[in-house]
């Protein structure tokens, strides 16, 4: 799909994370090895459902942002790498949980856990990874941390059967749906980003300041993802273009090109997401109504407000490497749809 | 079944929860206030899936020892609430991931939420009530508390993969069975136990104390719970006779059974078991085997065992009628089976 897209402030270079891996580096050798650790258990089963999760491929951004928002406040210590290792579990549960109620059967290009293990496994092997998050936030102490992170899992919850909720009903207006990804995707994002101001013990703007950071470069990143189901390849992405789609999956793409359409045309989507009317023939009408009204470049402009609001929300802070890094990884986030 | 059961100190008056009951009413009011407060949500589908199960008519047995156990050791204030309320919640998403992943149909004689609102719902209102559960326990600010019952929901999540590797296996041992029930039951009696002497700064000594009286009630309240699927009524109980048996739940009274039995009846059993011939003319089968064999009387010997290291562990506590309504539960739980 041949979008253009204004970047922010890296308009003649291509957007990378590599600086936030590139600092980071170290911090994530510890974060993988705890990993391994804590996802480790004498019923075989559990390290085996969570490696096959944990080693696909995922890019753990959300770690990152951990250790990164930790370091740009200056903190010394090993609490960074427990938090970033618990947020990076709570992801993992998530998606675990997710691939049930989804009923999907691939993620990142490989079999989901459900389809090797079964529902059961992915349920319980969720839970366990959830309790030792729980346990490893605990052992760095911080109550404020702790707060931040179990409020987080109860908001992400809620999103998603929020979602359910919504689930193939064309009605879903533009602010549902931001509800739901606010809650299902960036609160995660922003509370990745918050807990490390909070050990490093900066003052209440910093905190916030990650925190608004977080939340809406998450909201970005969620925007840019079902941009992608519509336009990336699977090569890429590790699922099919389409794949929501066929779900009955509401998103923004949808709901423009809903709302702008004929008194035909969104009976076309009524069938097709509410009357599971979404084979191959379906979706090319469906791309052609999206192109037609605009409703991916709408979506990444979308993206880009919110990716406004994350690079406000930092300007106060020095300037560091890390601060930078931080700053391309907004870009880096939209600039994933080329 | 008429099997005779040897009661501890209470031989001639019928052992009753209801000690327990009356000592901790006001304290239970405002742990059902909090449960229906906590468990809100604008999300309707919230609140109508946790009023389902919570509304259900379980005992509360966990949540009442907690206040038991922190009054016990003179405790004034209100964390005691929180914690019950956070016991009964992790109690209420165990159960809803339960269903969804042993497939039930029926609890308590009603039908399982997943049969009203989908495997979807129960999952994710699960993981919606843990999150709230470790909310409130942040609230309490007890880092304490908050490990015990951390580290609970781990055990109890790694007990649940663990019963799913040893299903349908008949060469599951006693020693696999207790590593499971150990995990799933009474690691959540434990935490609920010790996390009353925990906020009431009670010695190390009070601690270990309740923790092992949890631990041991927990595992003689899952015993008997084996027992009650092969003997007791489902008027009682809200399920019917043999619904382990046709789930091929492997328990106790099967093991026994299965260990003691000759060749062609071992046979019986696995194709019972393993093999899913579990219809009525098998279970009567089954039942006629576990009699043989005094399966049952002897799952509650183990229970009266368990039981009797419940009391032993609250014997150097000071008298109270905290302690007498706590060893009394100790009976109630085995005289369940008349």
């Amino acid at each position: 799909m041949g979008v253009v897209i204004p970047l922010g402030e890296n308009k003649n270079k291509q957007a990378s994370v590599k600086p936030l891996v590139d600092l980071t580096s170290s911090g994530m050798d510890r974060v993988n090895q705890l990993i391994l650790s804590k996802a480790g258990s004498d019923v075989q089963m559990i390290p085996e459902v969570a490696n096959h999760l944990i080693s696909s491929g995922g890019k753990r951004l959300r770690p990152m942002l951990t250790l990164a928002s930790a370091a740009m406040f200056g903190y010394q210590g090993d609490s960074d790498v427990k938090l970033a290792t618990s947020v990076e579990f709570m992801h993992t549960a998530t998606l675990l949980h997710d691939d049930v109620v989804d009923e999907s059967d691939l993620r990142r290009g490989k079999s989901t856990a459900r389809i090797i293990w079964g529902n059961q496994a992915s349920v319980l092997v969720g839970d366990f990874l959830l309790g030792q998050a729980f346990k490893m936030m605990v052992e760095v102490g911080s109550l404020d941390a702790l707060d931040v992170l179990a409020t987080a899992a109860s908001v992400i919850a809620e999103g998603e059967v929020l979602q359910l909720s919504v689930a193939k009903n064309m009605e879903t207006t533009e602010d549902d749906y931001l509800q739901v990804i606010r809650a299902k995707t960036a609160a995660l994002f922003a509370a990745a980003s918050e807990v490390g101001p909070i050990i490093a013990n900066a003052d209440r703007a910093g905190r916030n300041a990650l925190k608004s950071y977080g939340m809406n470069l998450g909201l970005a990143f969620q925007l840019v993802d079902d941009v992608l189901d519509y336009g990336g390849k699977a090569a890429d992405l590790g699922k099919n273009v389409g794949d929501d789609f066929r779900e009955g999956k509401i998103t923004l793409p949808v709901i423009l090109a809903y709302r702008r359409g004929t008194q035909e045309e969104r009976q076309f989507w009524r069938d097709a997401i509410e009357g599971g009317e979404t084979d191959a023939a379906q979706l090319e009408k469906a791309l052609g109504l999206i192109s037609k009204y605009g409703s991916l470049g709408d979506t990444i402009q979308r993206a880009l407000h919110y990716g406004t609001i994350a690079r406000d929300a930092l300007a106060p802070l020095p300037e560091s490497a890390w601060k930078d890094a931080l700053l391309e990884v907004i870009d880096f986030c939209v600039a994933r749809i080329n």
